[in-house]
């Protein structure tokens, strides 16, 4: 069996560590592992797979004979290192949303597009955490019934934004529950015990950044450039795990049944789905875990063509790293890393 | 000017606090109050307009020679005790669930159908407070350009749900904080750093009580039948406020700009909506405050027909106590009460 010589870029972040964990977890064929950090984490060891690695400082030497690396950087990061990795002849699964719009990059949720992975030019590109879950979950159903129109409101983590964002809230949180009024500093206003509707920046229409994401990008993996996504993302109080309620309109009118028997069979998706015992999908059971699980399966009362549904995934699991390594998995199946 | 004989019956609960607050804050031209509850709080003494009130244990004589009875009980305590309060010659004001599809009950929000007031006989029910949140914001709205259909979903605080359930988010909040794992009480599942779609019971059709009525409720309140309303409803970890994200769906074409223009010249309602320095409504801010607060405005993708909105309330005030007030105040000028 051939083995690979990998890096992680940033493998200190919530998503590098979570990458990290997942190659040894899944087994991954890996020859060498090879980790890089900015500054500050320099020099720090990290166990991987019963050896000591130390976290080395990004270079382009960094690159040279190396397989597949992956980047799990900011957008920023990612376009100064990435190209430099290409060129060194590494292929590269970046998690950033530096190339995601790139036409010659693909965009890939393994169970959904996987072979978009074979017009690689060298990068490959993993869309946003929101995006791979609502994918998921909207390719089995628009397969057999195709979705017009999609309305999708999100209740998300503070893990998307990082260690940082995961401090934040507990440190803001110790405060109010002390009676002190806590002062933001990763986002724009206090986010514990509170709502904030701002997830990414806010564009000229109205709409955030993770919004016009969440659209763009998730019809870009569907293929279904006529998919109209209309959404409204926030941040909750949450560490791990991103809601989504989805009310979806179909060509042809659908019904429950059929829903839950097409999700149930459909990859990388876990229905749990039972009103009677108050069970469905929630952050605090999905954290952790691999698969979009989806519950509350309903029809939507505006028509008989339309579907309600509630989904739950780990943002840091298949909303990033997972996904990444399965771009990875799929890439080595396919020859083309 | 004519003064009235009050009752608030469990004015212990939050709501029933927050009854007797804005009574006094808002001057209610009251002769006299008297507070009521269950056998609990019987005895406690309560400072209401610089006099020392004393809660009573409910009885049918707690109704003889009261104008006016605000009823902040859960629906069977209401069943009992508010066709009694009736037969002793009183108007009720109900907040609960319990006389709300009736017929000759009128379900009022002020700003939206005062005119349902004057059909009252001898009861007049308080809308749930999601629905008083989505009438209000609606109604202007839908009179310029009739309104199809609405996909709304809810980020409801927990003091919805009571005291206890407050109490339960704080110290479910402090033992995850310290690394226990909490048992739940009040709610089916641990509340604190978790989203739960499950607000009030779940009916057959998969819908849970509080999505059919922000569905039947707000139809009923707007007068519009033929209004399709689809709605996903969940609890976050905040104490105070509701959050709504609503998509609708109009039968012509509108633009944000008449659209804020409609919203900012609504009763009752306010325009909190400055992306650039990110500015919206957020339950944090809001609670405490007596409108519905609405933001980001924008188009939604769908249709050009179509409008998206952020709002939330304070669900103690205009979500239940300040419109129980209200309507007790539009039914005096209207001299019904």
């Amino acid at each position: 069996m051939k083995t690979y010589h990998l890096s992680v870029v940033v493998a200190t972040g919530l998503v590098g560590q979570e990458i990290v964990r997942l190659l040894q977890s899944r087994r991954f064929p890996a020859e060498s592992i090879s980790l890089y950090s900015s500054d500050r984490s320099v020099g720090r060891r990290v166990a991987v797979n019963q050896r000591e690695l130390v976290i080395s400082q990004t270079s382009p030497e960094a690159f040279r004979d190396r397989d597949l690396v992956f980047f799990a950087a900011g957008a920023e990061v990612a376009r100064y290192w990435v190209p430099l990795a290409v060129q060194y002849g590494a292929v590269v699964i970046d998690a950033s949303e530096a190339f995601r719009a790139e036409p010659d990059v693909p965009l890939v949720v393994p169970e959904v597009n996987p072979q978009d992975i074979l017009n690689h030019k060298g990068v490959i590109a993993n869309p946003n955490c929101s995006t791979i879950q609502l994918a998921l979950l909207l390719h089995p159903l628009d397969k057999v019934n195709p979705i017009k129109n999609v309305v999708v409101c999100t209740y998300q983590s503070v893990s998307g934004y990082g260690v940082a964002a995961v401090d934040e809230l507990a440190r803001q949180t110790r405060m109010v529950l002390d009676g002190q009024t806590p002062a933001p500093h990763v986002f724009p206003h206090q986010i514990a015990f509170n709502v904030l509707p701002e997830v990414d920046v806010f564009m000229d229409n109205g709409y955030t950044r993770e919004e016009w994401k969440l659209s763009e990008e998730t019809r870009r993996v569907l293929h279904a450039n006529n998919m109209i996504i209309s959404a409204t993302c926030a941040r909750v109080p949450v560490n791990v795990g991103h809601c989504q309620a989805i009310h979806i309109e179909f060509v042809s009118s659908i019904n429950t049944d059929d829903a839950r028997r097409i999700l149930s069979g459909a990859p990388g998706v876990r229905v749990t789905d039972d009103p009677s015992v108050s069970l469905y999908p929630q952050p605090w059971s999905v954290a952790g875990t691999n698969d979009v699980t989806v519950g509350r399966i309903r029809q939507d009362t505006r028509t008989p063509t339309s579907l309600a549904l509630w989904a739950v995934a780990d943002n840091l699991r298949k909303g990033t790293a997972l996904n990444a390594i399965q771009i990875a998995e799929e890439g080595l199946k396919r020859g083309v890393i």
